[in-house]
């Protein structure tokens, strides 16, 4: 655990994967409490809601069982625990007393049923919420120590948002990103890469239904 | 000829393809006359380099024959005139007397074969280079209405750069673009999506080398 801390370990990796419009938002503008993903970013996840393995994990019925279905269940195989931003978690920044938001988007059943580290500068006790424990850890070596312990023999999953998931990248501690690219323009809001963001990956594959294109490259880590 | 004026008309398609980095950029920072992809920018056409369909077109020997170099074959054989911004035929602006690179990037056997319709404000008599003529035409209605003519049967092909196909597709004036998406970042340049951005497409299908992702979408017209 020495040099390694604050990476993933070899044998146990570490993934990410984000829906991304054609000109590379993650969210659309004007984001609010109200609207979180901005104009016209719920739409971004119009393909996911549409499967079969979304509908299931989420009490619903049917769906479609397609290609975006099967990746979706095997990705959800994958994950032992989640890192994710501050913003990602309820959108507010600074001390939690002033967050307007400080339970979060996910409601009372949060989906993950996985234990997730949330990173934040601002010291909180952990927050349990239906059978999913939120973690709140200072830095993203921090996060990725006690989530790879969480974890168990599956993999850490970076959530996003744009910012930690650029910080994961450039940080060395992905091995993987899956790019979800849907067929829509957002025209602003929050880019998944800003200016500056670097990487080395390679592409190691693209399916497609009509609803969304998946892109999926390994990421070199950096010593 | 009456109100399909300015765009392509059913049965004369128009397409557009281009490599973006996975971060969206089409040039990489800093381009110039020395550089004009900007620093990296030339590792966006690794792949396109690396097939036989290329080496064939630029009297080259070898070079992979995959799925990416077919499909550089198909996309040839359907275009039948070339229509660009003025950046990408020499990266100049304003008055041609006052562009430092006024016969454009191309050299003396520029790889088009088909008549090319250049976009600028500043008129200049057709010029001529290997069997390629470049003609300047003060807007896109304009262009298309030549090209279209030019192009016979086969289909008008939107180079680029970033703001000719922001402009055509923003117009309504495609009916395809094709995005290879490099497994490379560029950090900064110029990004194909500038903010506002605006489209109707449907994803049409998505394949991949090792080197590259190809993206296809059909574009809606716009009235």
């Amino acid at each position: 655990m020495s040099s390694g801390a604050g990476r993933c370990l070899e044998g146990m990796p570490c993934f990410s994967d984000i829906t991304i419009s054609l000109d590379g938002y993650v969210a659309g503008p004007n984001a609010s409490l109200e609207e979180p993903l901005g104009r016209g970013g719920e739409e971004l996840h119009d393909w996911l809601i549409a499967t079969k393995a979304f509908r299931d994990r989420h009490g619903g019925e049917g769906g479609e069982d397609n290609a975006d279905s099967r990746l979706v269940e095997a990705n959800v195989a994958r994950i032992g625990a989640v890192v994710m931003g501050r913003r990602m978690f309820s959108g507010g920044e600074g001390p939690w007393a002033d967050d307007p938001n400080p339970n979060g988007w996910w409601g009372d059943d949060p989906p993950f049923h996985v234990p997730v580290f949330v990173l934040t500068h601002h010291a909180r006790e952990p927050l349990r919420l239906g059978d999913t424990t939120f973690t709140f850890v200072d830095g993203f070596d921090e996060a990725f120590a006690t989530a790879r312990e969480a974890a168990g023999d599956r993999e850490v999953h970076v959530a996003g948002g744009a910012e930690a998931i650029q910080e994961a990248l450039a940080g060395g501690m992905l091995d993987e990103l899956q790019l979800h690219v849907a067929p829509l323009f957002l025209g602003g809001g929050t880019r998944l890469f800003a200016e500056g963001a670097q990487a080395d990956v390679e592409l190691t594959g693209a399916v497609s239904s009509p609803a969304v294109a998946h892109l999926t490259y390994s990421v070199s880590r950096r010593a």
